[in-house]
């Protein structure tokens, strides 16, 4: 907004002044910040090397027993612009998880939409409401608002996977609801292919004759590497550009696999780019494999698999491959989109890194 | 309705009808038959064997080469409850297409939509507004809407399919129109993908990124015999049930096929046998393989691999397999539901054949 | 279709032909029309006098007694074109009704959908599943799909509706169910105004809070004279062209009042003109006050207050205003959009008139 | 969450915290509060009273001249639960804002929506997008996100009237854009009816025929106090019931006036009591006229005519009347519906009061 009044040095407005704050109010005209003229974006750029989240991971493996360190053996991504909470963007969270061989990390469910992107290790199993799906690396498989999960390792490796979450919305949103999960396991028996996938990863277009689960989010709780890569090349043949893209969505529907979480999966051939484009809404980037540079706001950061990089609402944004490279990306597009609030633009040049 | 009046000799009601008539009206309390109790079913269950069918379309290639015959070497089921009228059902066109080796069946768009489920035969290509669709054994290829096409066969071998259109109901809208496309091939090289798999089969639940064709049908102009045999396998193993189906959905939407179309293909295991149920809307069945013996109405019908079965609205249907059994199924439900007119109910207990 | 194969003289092809139709089966190459380049238009341009309609209404009233006639007393508009079907097109069925005082047109329902446009009279009330609408010049009433629906004159007044019906789309999907009320009257009582009125025409933008009914229709069953008139003057000051209308919509979600029938009022100034247009889907105009020429397909029709119009499918149509007048139209808009059939044009220029 | 890890006194523990201090990471397990059992309700219940905001708004007429203080005379209300943000919940705005005679709010837009519901004063008017729209009391009217809009009072009356914005969810979503407008008046000739209400506010379910804006809000920017008081009498005659309510709706669709605020009226008759709820989302309730007894949570709020009440998420609320009341209410459902999070429970009883 425009200048806001100052007061000057006035008896009677400060007399007022304590009246209002004595009686829980605020003048307009006093505050700034309040509306800015694009988003203020409180949080910044940032990476989180994928070298360090792996071996604090494996320290805190090491350190913290699953037993002792409560539910989940959880490493939140702090945005440092946003004062020491523990969240990647001003909406989402996002973090690396760590599951040693023979753990298991109890059942509990919560309003918090929940999607786990793999990075390594082999043999954990996920149980989403009594469903055993495996993890595999670079794996999505979710937990959506009030599914009840629980992670088990019978094997002999660990796992590590990125954790996405809508934390910071369902906080804001004062919609968090969480409970724990009984202390025995319900189902131990895994199937070899989950029961969602059974019903639902059939075939592109093919879906179960029957009514669907009145559910918000997709029936499908796995999409696997071989199928995102697949699609992915099967793009890059069709469209012979630098630059091709799936988004994981409900196959039922054709939405997003969360009403509140965008998942897409990029792929880059090397010396490809991306247009430089801004848009309204927050972004977390894990790169799955290769290595590209990613220009965001004029700054350079060049990313190597497993580096995760947050993104701020409207911030502008390019990525040049110097290898083939692919990016895991979870949004929050889909919260704009449904509150009339998206927008976006792509700028007709490339960023001037500074 | 209820009874209608019937007059009485009275000149002077005689003379008032005279007057209706020439006044292009009619009493209502005249009419009989217009609103039934329940559909009248004008239509009637038959059977087409597929013997036959082969039969008279190999018949019909050698009497009447694609050149002589029009654009379409197309034999039309002919409903007998339909007094002549070349439908399937009163609202559902079905036929078998035959073109031979080295023939073409030439460029036309019109708006009654179409699909080609494929019977016999390997090497067809048909080519959807530019883009070059394969076609084989148990495939689902579509033409929609106003989408240019034209089959043509570079092989050595005759191909044999399903032809499955809304032709009845598009002339009931007064909606049709045609046009005939340029004589010249437009495009004879032919892709090993067609252009939408590799856009829109990629994987189960994977969509491009990027905005969607305005268009009223699926973006997926083909859904392969492997991939419905693989989702019922896997639906199979899921529901250890005697009869699993899946629908040929649009991967962005999850509707279906067309707005006026839906495609199922159903398995049955053997000694399996459906519930009776009856709905309103018309289908048609082709036994794509196996045995079954449906029952229509309380009148049991045998099929072999080829026999096209039209079940008219309303009509008690149910199916009991002899061997495992593949049935493609084609109907107006999708017509039915946007108009409100959706209306099924399952029996307790199976027919009586009669 | 381009020009179909004509057989010569040919014994053999005489032979497959004589197959074929043993096969109930049909060549495509032998059909003519099946696929027009643009609608067929069965049904012609027609218009019933309103001076007719009306005098043969009062006389049905003399000569068949409602309880010798039948549940209902109607004269149904037979279109010319459609070979003695009591059709006003060839999706729509168009009526008058009459009911003298003191009679009663007893419950019944059905699933084609039905509305009253209340052509003259006063004191009659249509229960619409018990409850009491009145009916009174001008006003739109519905009795949608499978509500159950009587009619009854407590007065002294004769009255006479037109009645628009999706009577021929309902048959050409096989989907008619119809059953008897009832003898007795559930509910002479009747309400100043109707619990449907009561919830759903309080305001402009105003709708009760709580879950709306889980129908597919509008749950508002009458749209006043009084207010379509000042809307449509509303409309008149603000855009203060030669032509406004309005829509009858579901107040809940802004959709047609049926799944299968839109409604309309326009309303012209005198000497305004419409633009020709022609649009896919059939329509019937009821002059409700005022005087105009239609020009349909290059024929024009001088219209008086009662006269009513049928315009067939993509008919170029125009009007043009003597003096001020408003045109109730109903037509089959939604069906077409619904099933993504829906095409219009406007000409450049107005039609001549031959 | 479940109990969380306190690290014992251990040195590898402690430096392994420092350096995920330093990696701008954070152990899940140290963390208390993230996911609470049920929203954790930071907003408080609280009431501003009608006559301090009355009083303190004159005053600030009296001391901070419009053209000292900023574009807008806004007292905003502070929830003490939130540590001095200008928030009356944690998702909404709410303000009181005083226009003097002769005075002007000059011309800005922003993506926060906002609403005005008019408490006392007459003869100003805002400007929407250049549609001029008269503001009395009792009204409400819209000044969608994104829409410039302006306020003058060309008369001699003072107007006070409650602001609600979604200020504090477009922030928390980092989607936050404003510009100033120019400095002159575009448009100082008023209408007597804005070009919105002539267009949507015709009457009940009647809307214009043509395109429909493509805005994600009502195109109706006011609804005013006549209707609403006529659609609750209308209401009350129906339900007889002690409660009933409207929600104003886009009369085009039937859905919120805005993607992200929902607005109804309630009305209570002497001695009549809502049951107890809770749902998940904040709202605001402005008593208009009347008084009630709210209880929040247990406590006690006796409420009079302009008194204003936050009610957090989650927190059991219900009102019992003294005399007849009328109640706005303002509130964040659309958000949580749309985003799968709504959750809404009747208590069996009412709330003990403590």
């Amino acid at each position: 907004m425009t200048t806001r009044f100052d007061a000057p040095d006035d008896p009677a407005l400060d007399a007022f002044y304590g009246q209002l704050a004595e009686s829980e109010l605020q003048p307009l005209w006093r505050q700034s910040g309040l509306m800015p003229g694009s988003p203020p974006i409180a949080d910044v750029p940032f990476v989180w090397r994928g070298q360090t989240l792996r071996r604090l991971a494996q320290d805190a493996g090491k350190l913290v027993p699953i037993d002792r360190g409560g539910d989940r053996r959880v490493l939140a991504l702090c945005n440092p612009g946003l004062g020491g909470l523990p969240y990647a963007t001003q909406t989402l969270w996002g973090a690396v998880q760590y599951l040693g061989p023979g753990e298991v990390a109890p059942a509990h469910h919560h309003t918090p939409g929940a999607l786990r992107f793999v990075l390594e290790g082999e043999g954990v199993w996920t149980l989403v409401d009594g469903d055993a799906v495996a993890m595999r690396p670079g794996d999505l498989v979710l937990t959506p608002s009030w599914a009840w999960h629980e992670h088990h390792n019978p094997g002999n490796e660990a796992m590590l996977w990125f954790d996405g979450l809508d934390i910071p919305l369902v906080r804001a949103l004062d919609a968090v609801f969480y409970e724990d999960g009984p202390d025995e396991m319900t189902n131990r028996a895994v199937d070899v292919v989950s029961r969602s996938e059974r019903r639902y990863a059939g075939g592109p277009g093919l879906v179960p004759v029957g009514p669907r689960a009145a559910v918000a989010h997709t029936p499908l709780m796995a999409y696997r590497r071989e199928d995102t890569d697949r699609a992915l090349s099967s793009l890059l043949e069709q469209e012979a550009g630098p630059h091709v893209a799936v988004r994981y969505a409900d196959p039922t529907t054709g939405r997003d696999v969360m009403p509140t979480l965008r998942c897409e999966m990029h792929r880059l051939v090397p010396g490809g780019r991306t247009p430089t484009t801004r848009r309204v809404g927050s972004s977390v980037w894990v790169t799955y494999s290769g290595a590209a540079r990613a220009v965001v706001d004029g700054t350079a950061y060049d990313l190597a698999a497993g580096d995760t990089l947050a993104v701020p609402s409207w911030a502008p944004l390019d990525f040049e491959a110097a290898e083939p490279t692919d990016l895991f990306c979870l949004c929050d597009a889909p919260v704009l989109e449904a509150l009339g609030l998206a927008r976006s633009t792509t700028l007709n040049s490339y960023q001037t890194v500074h």
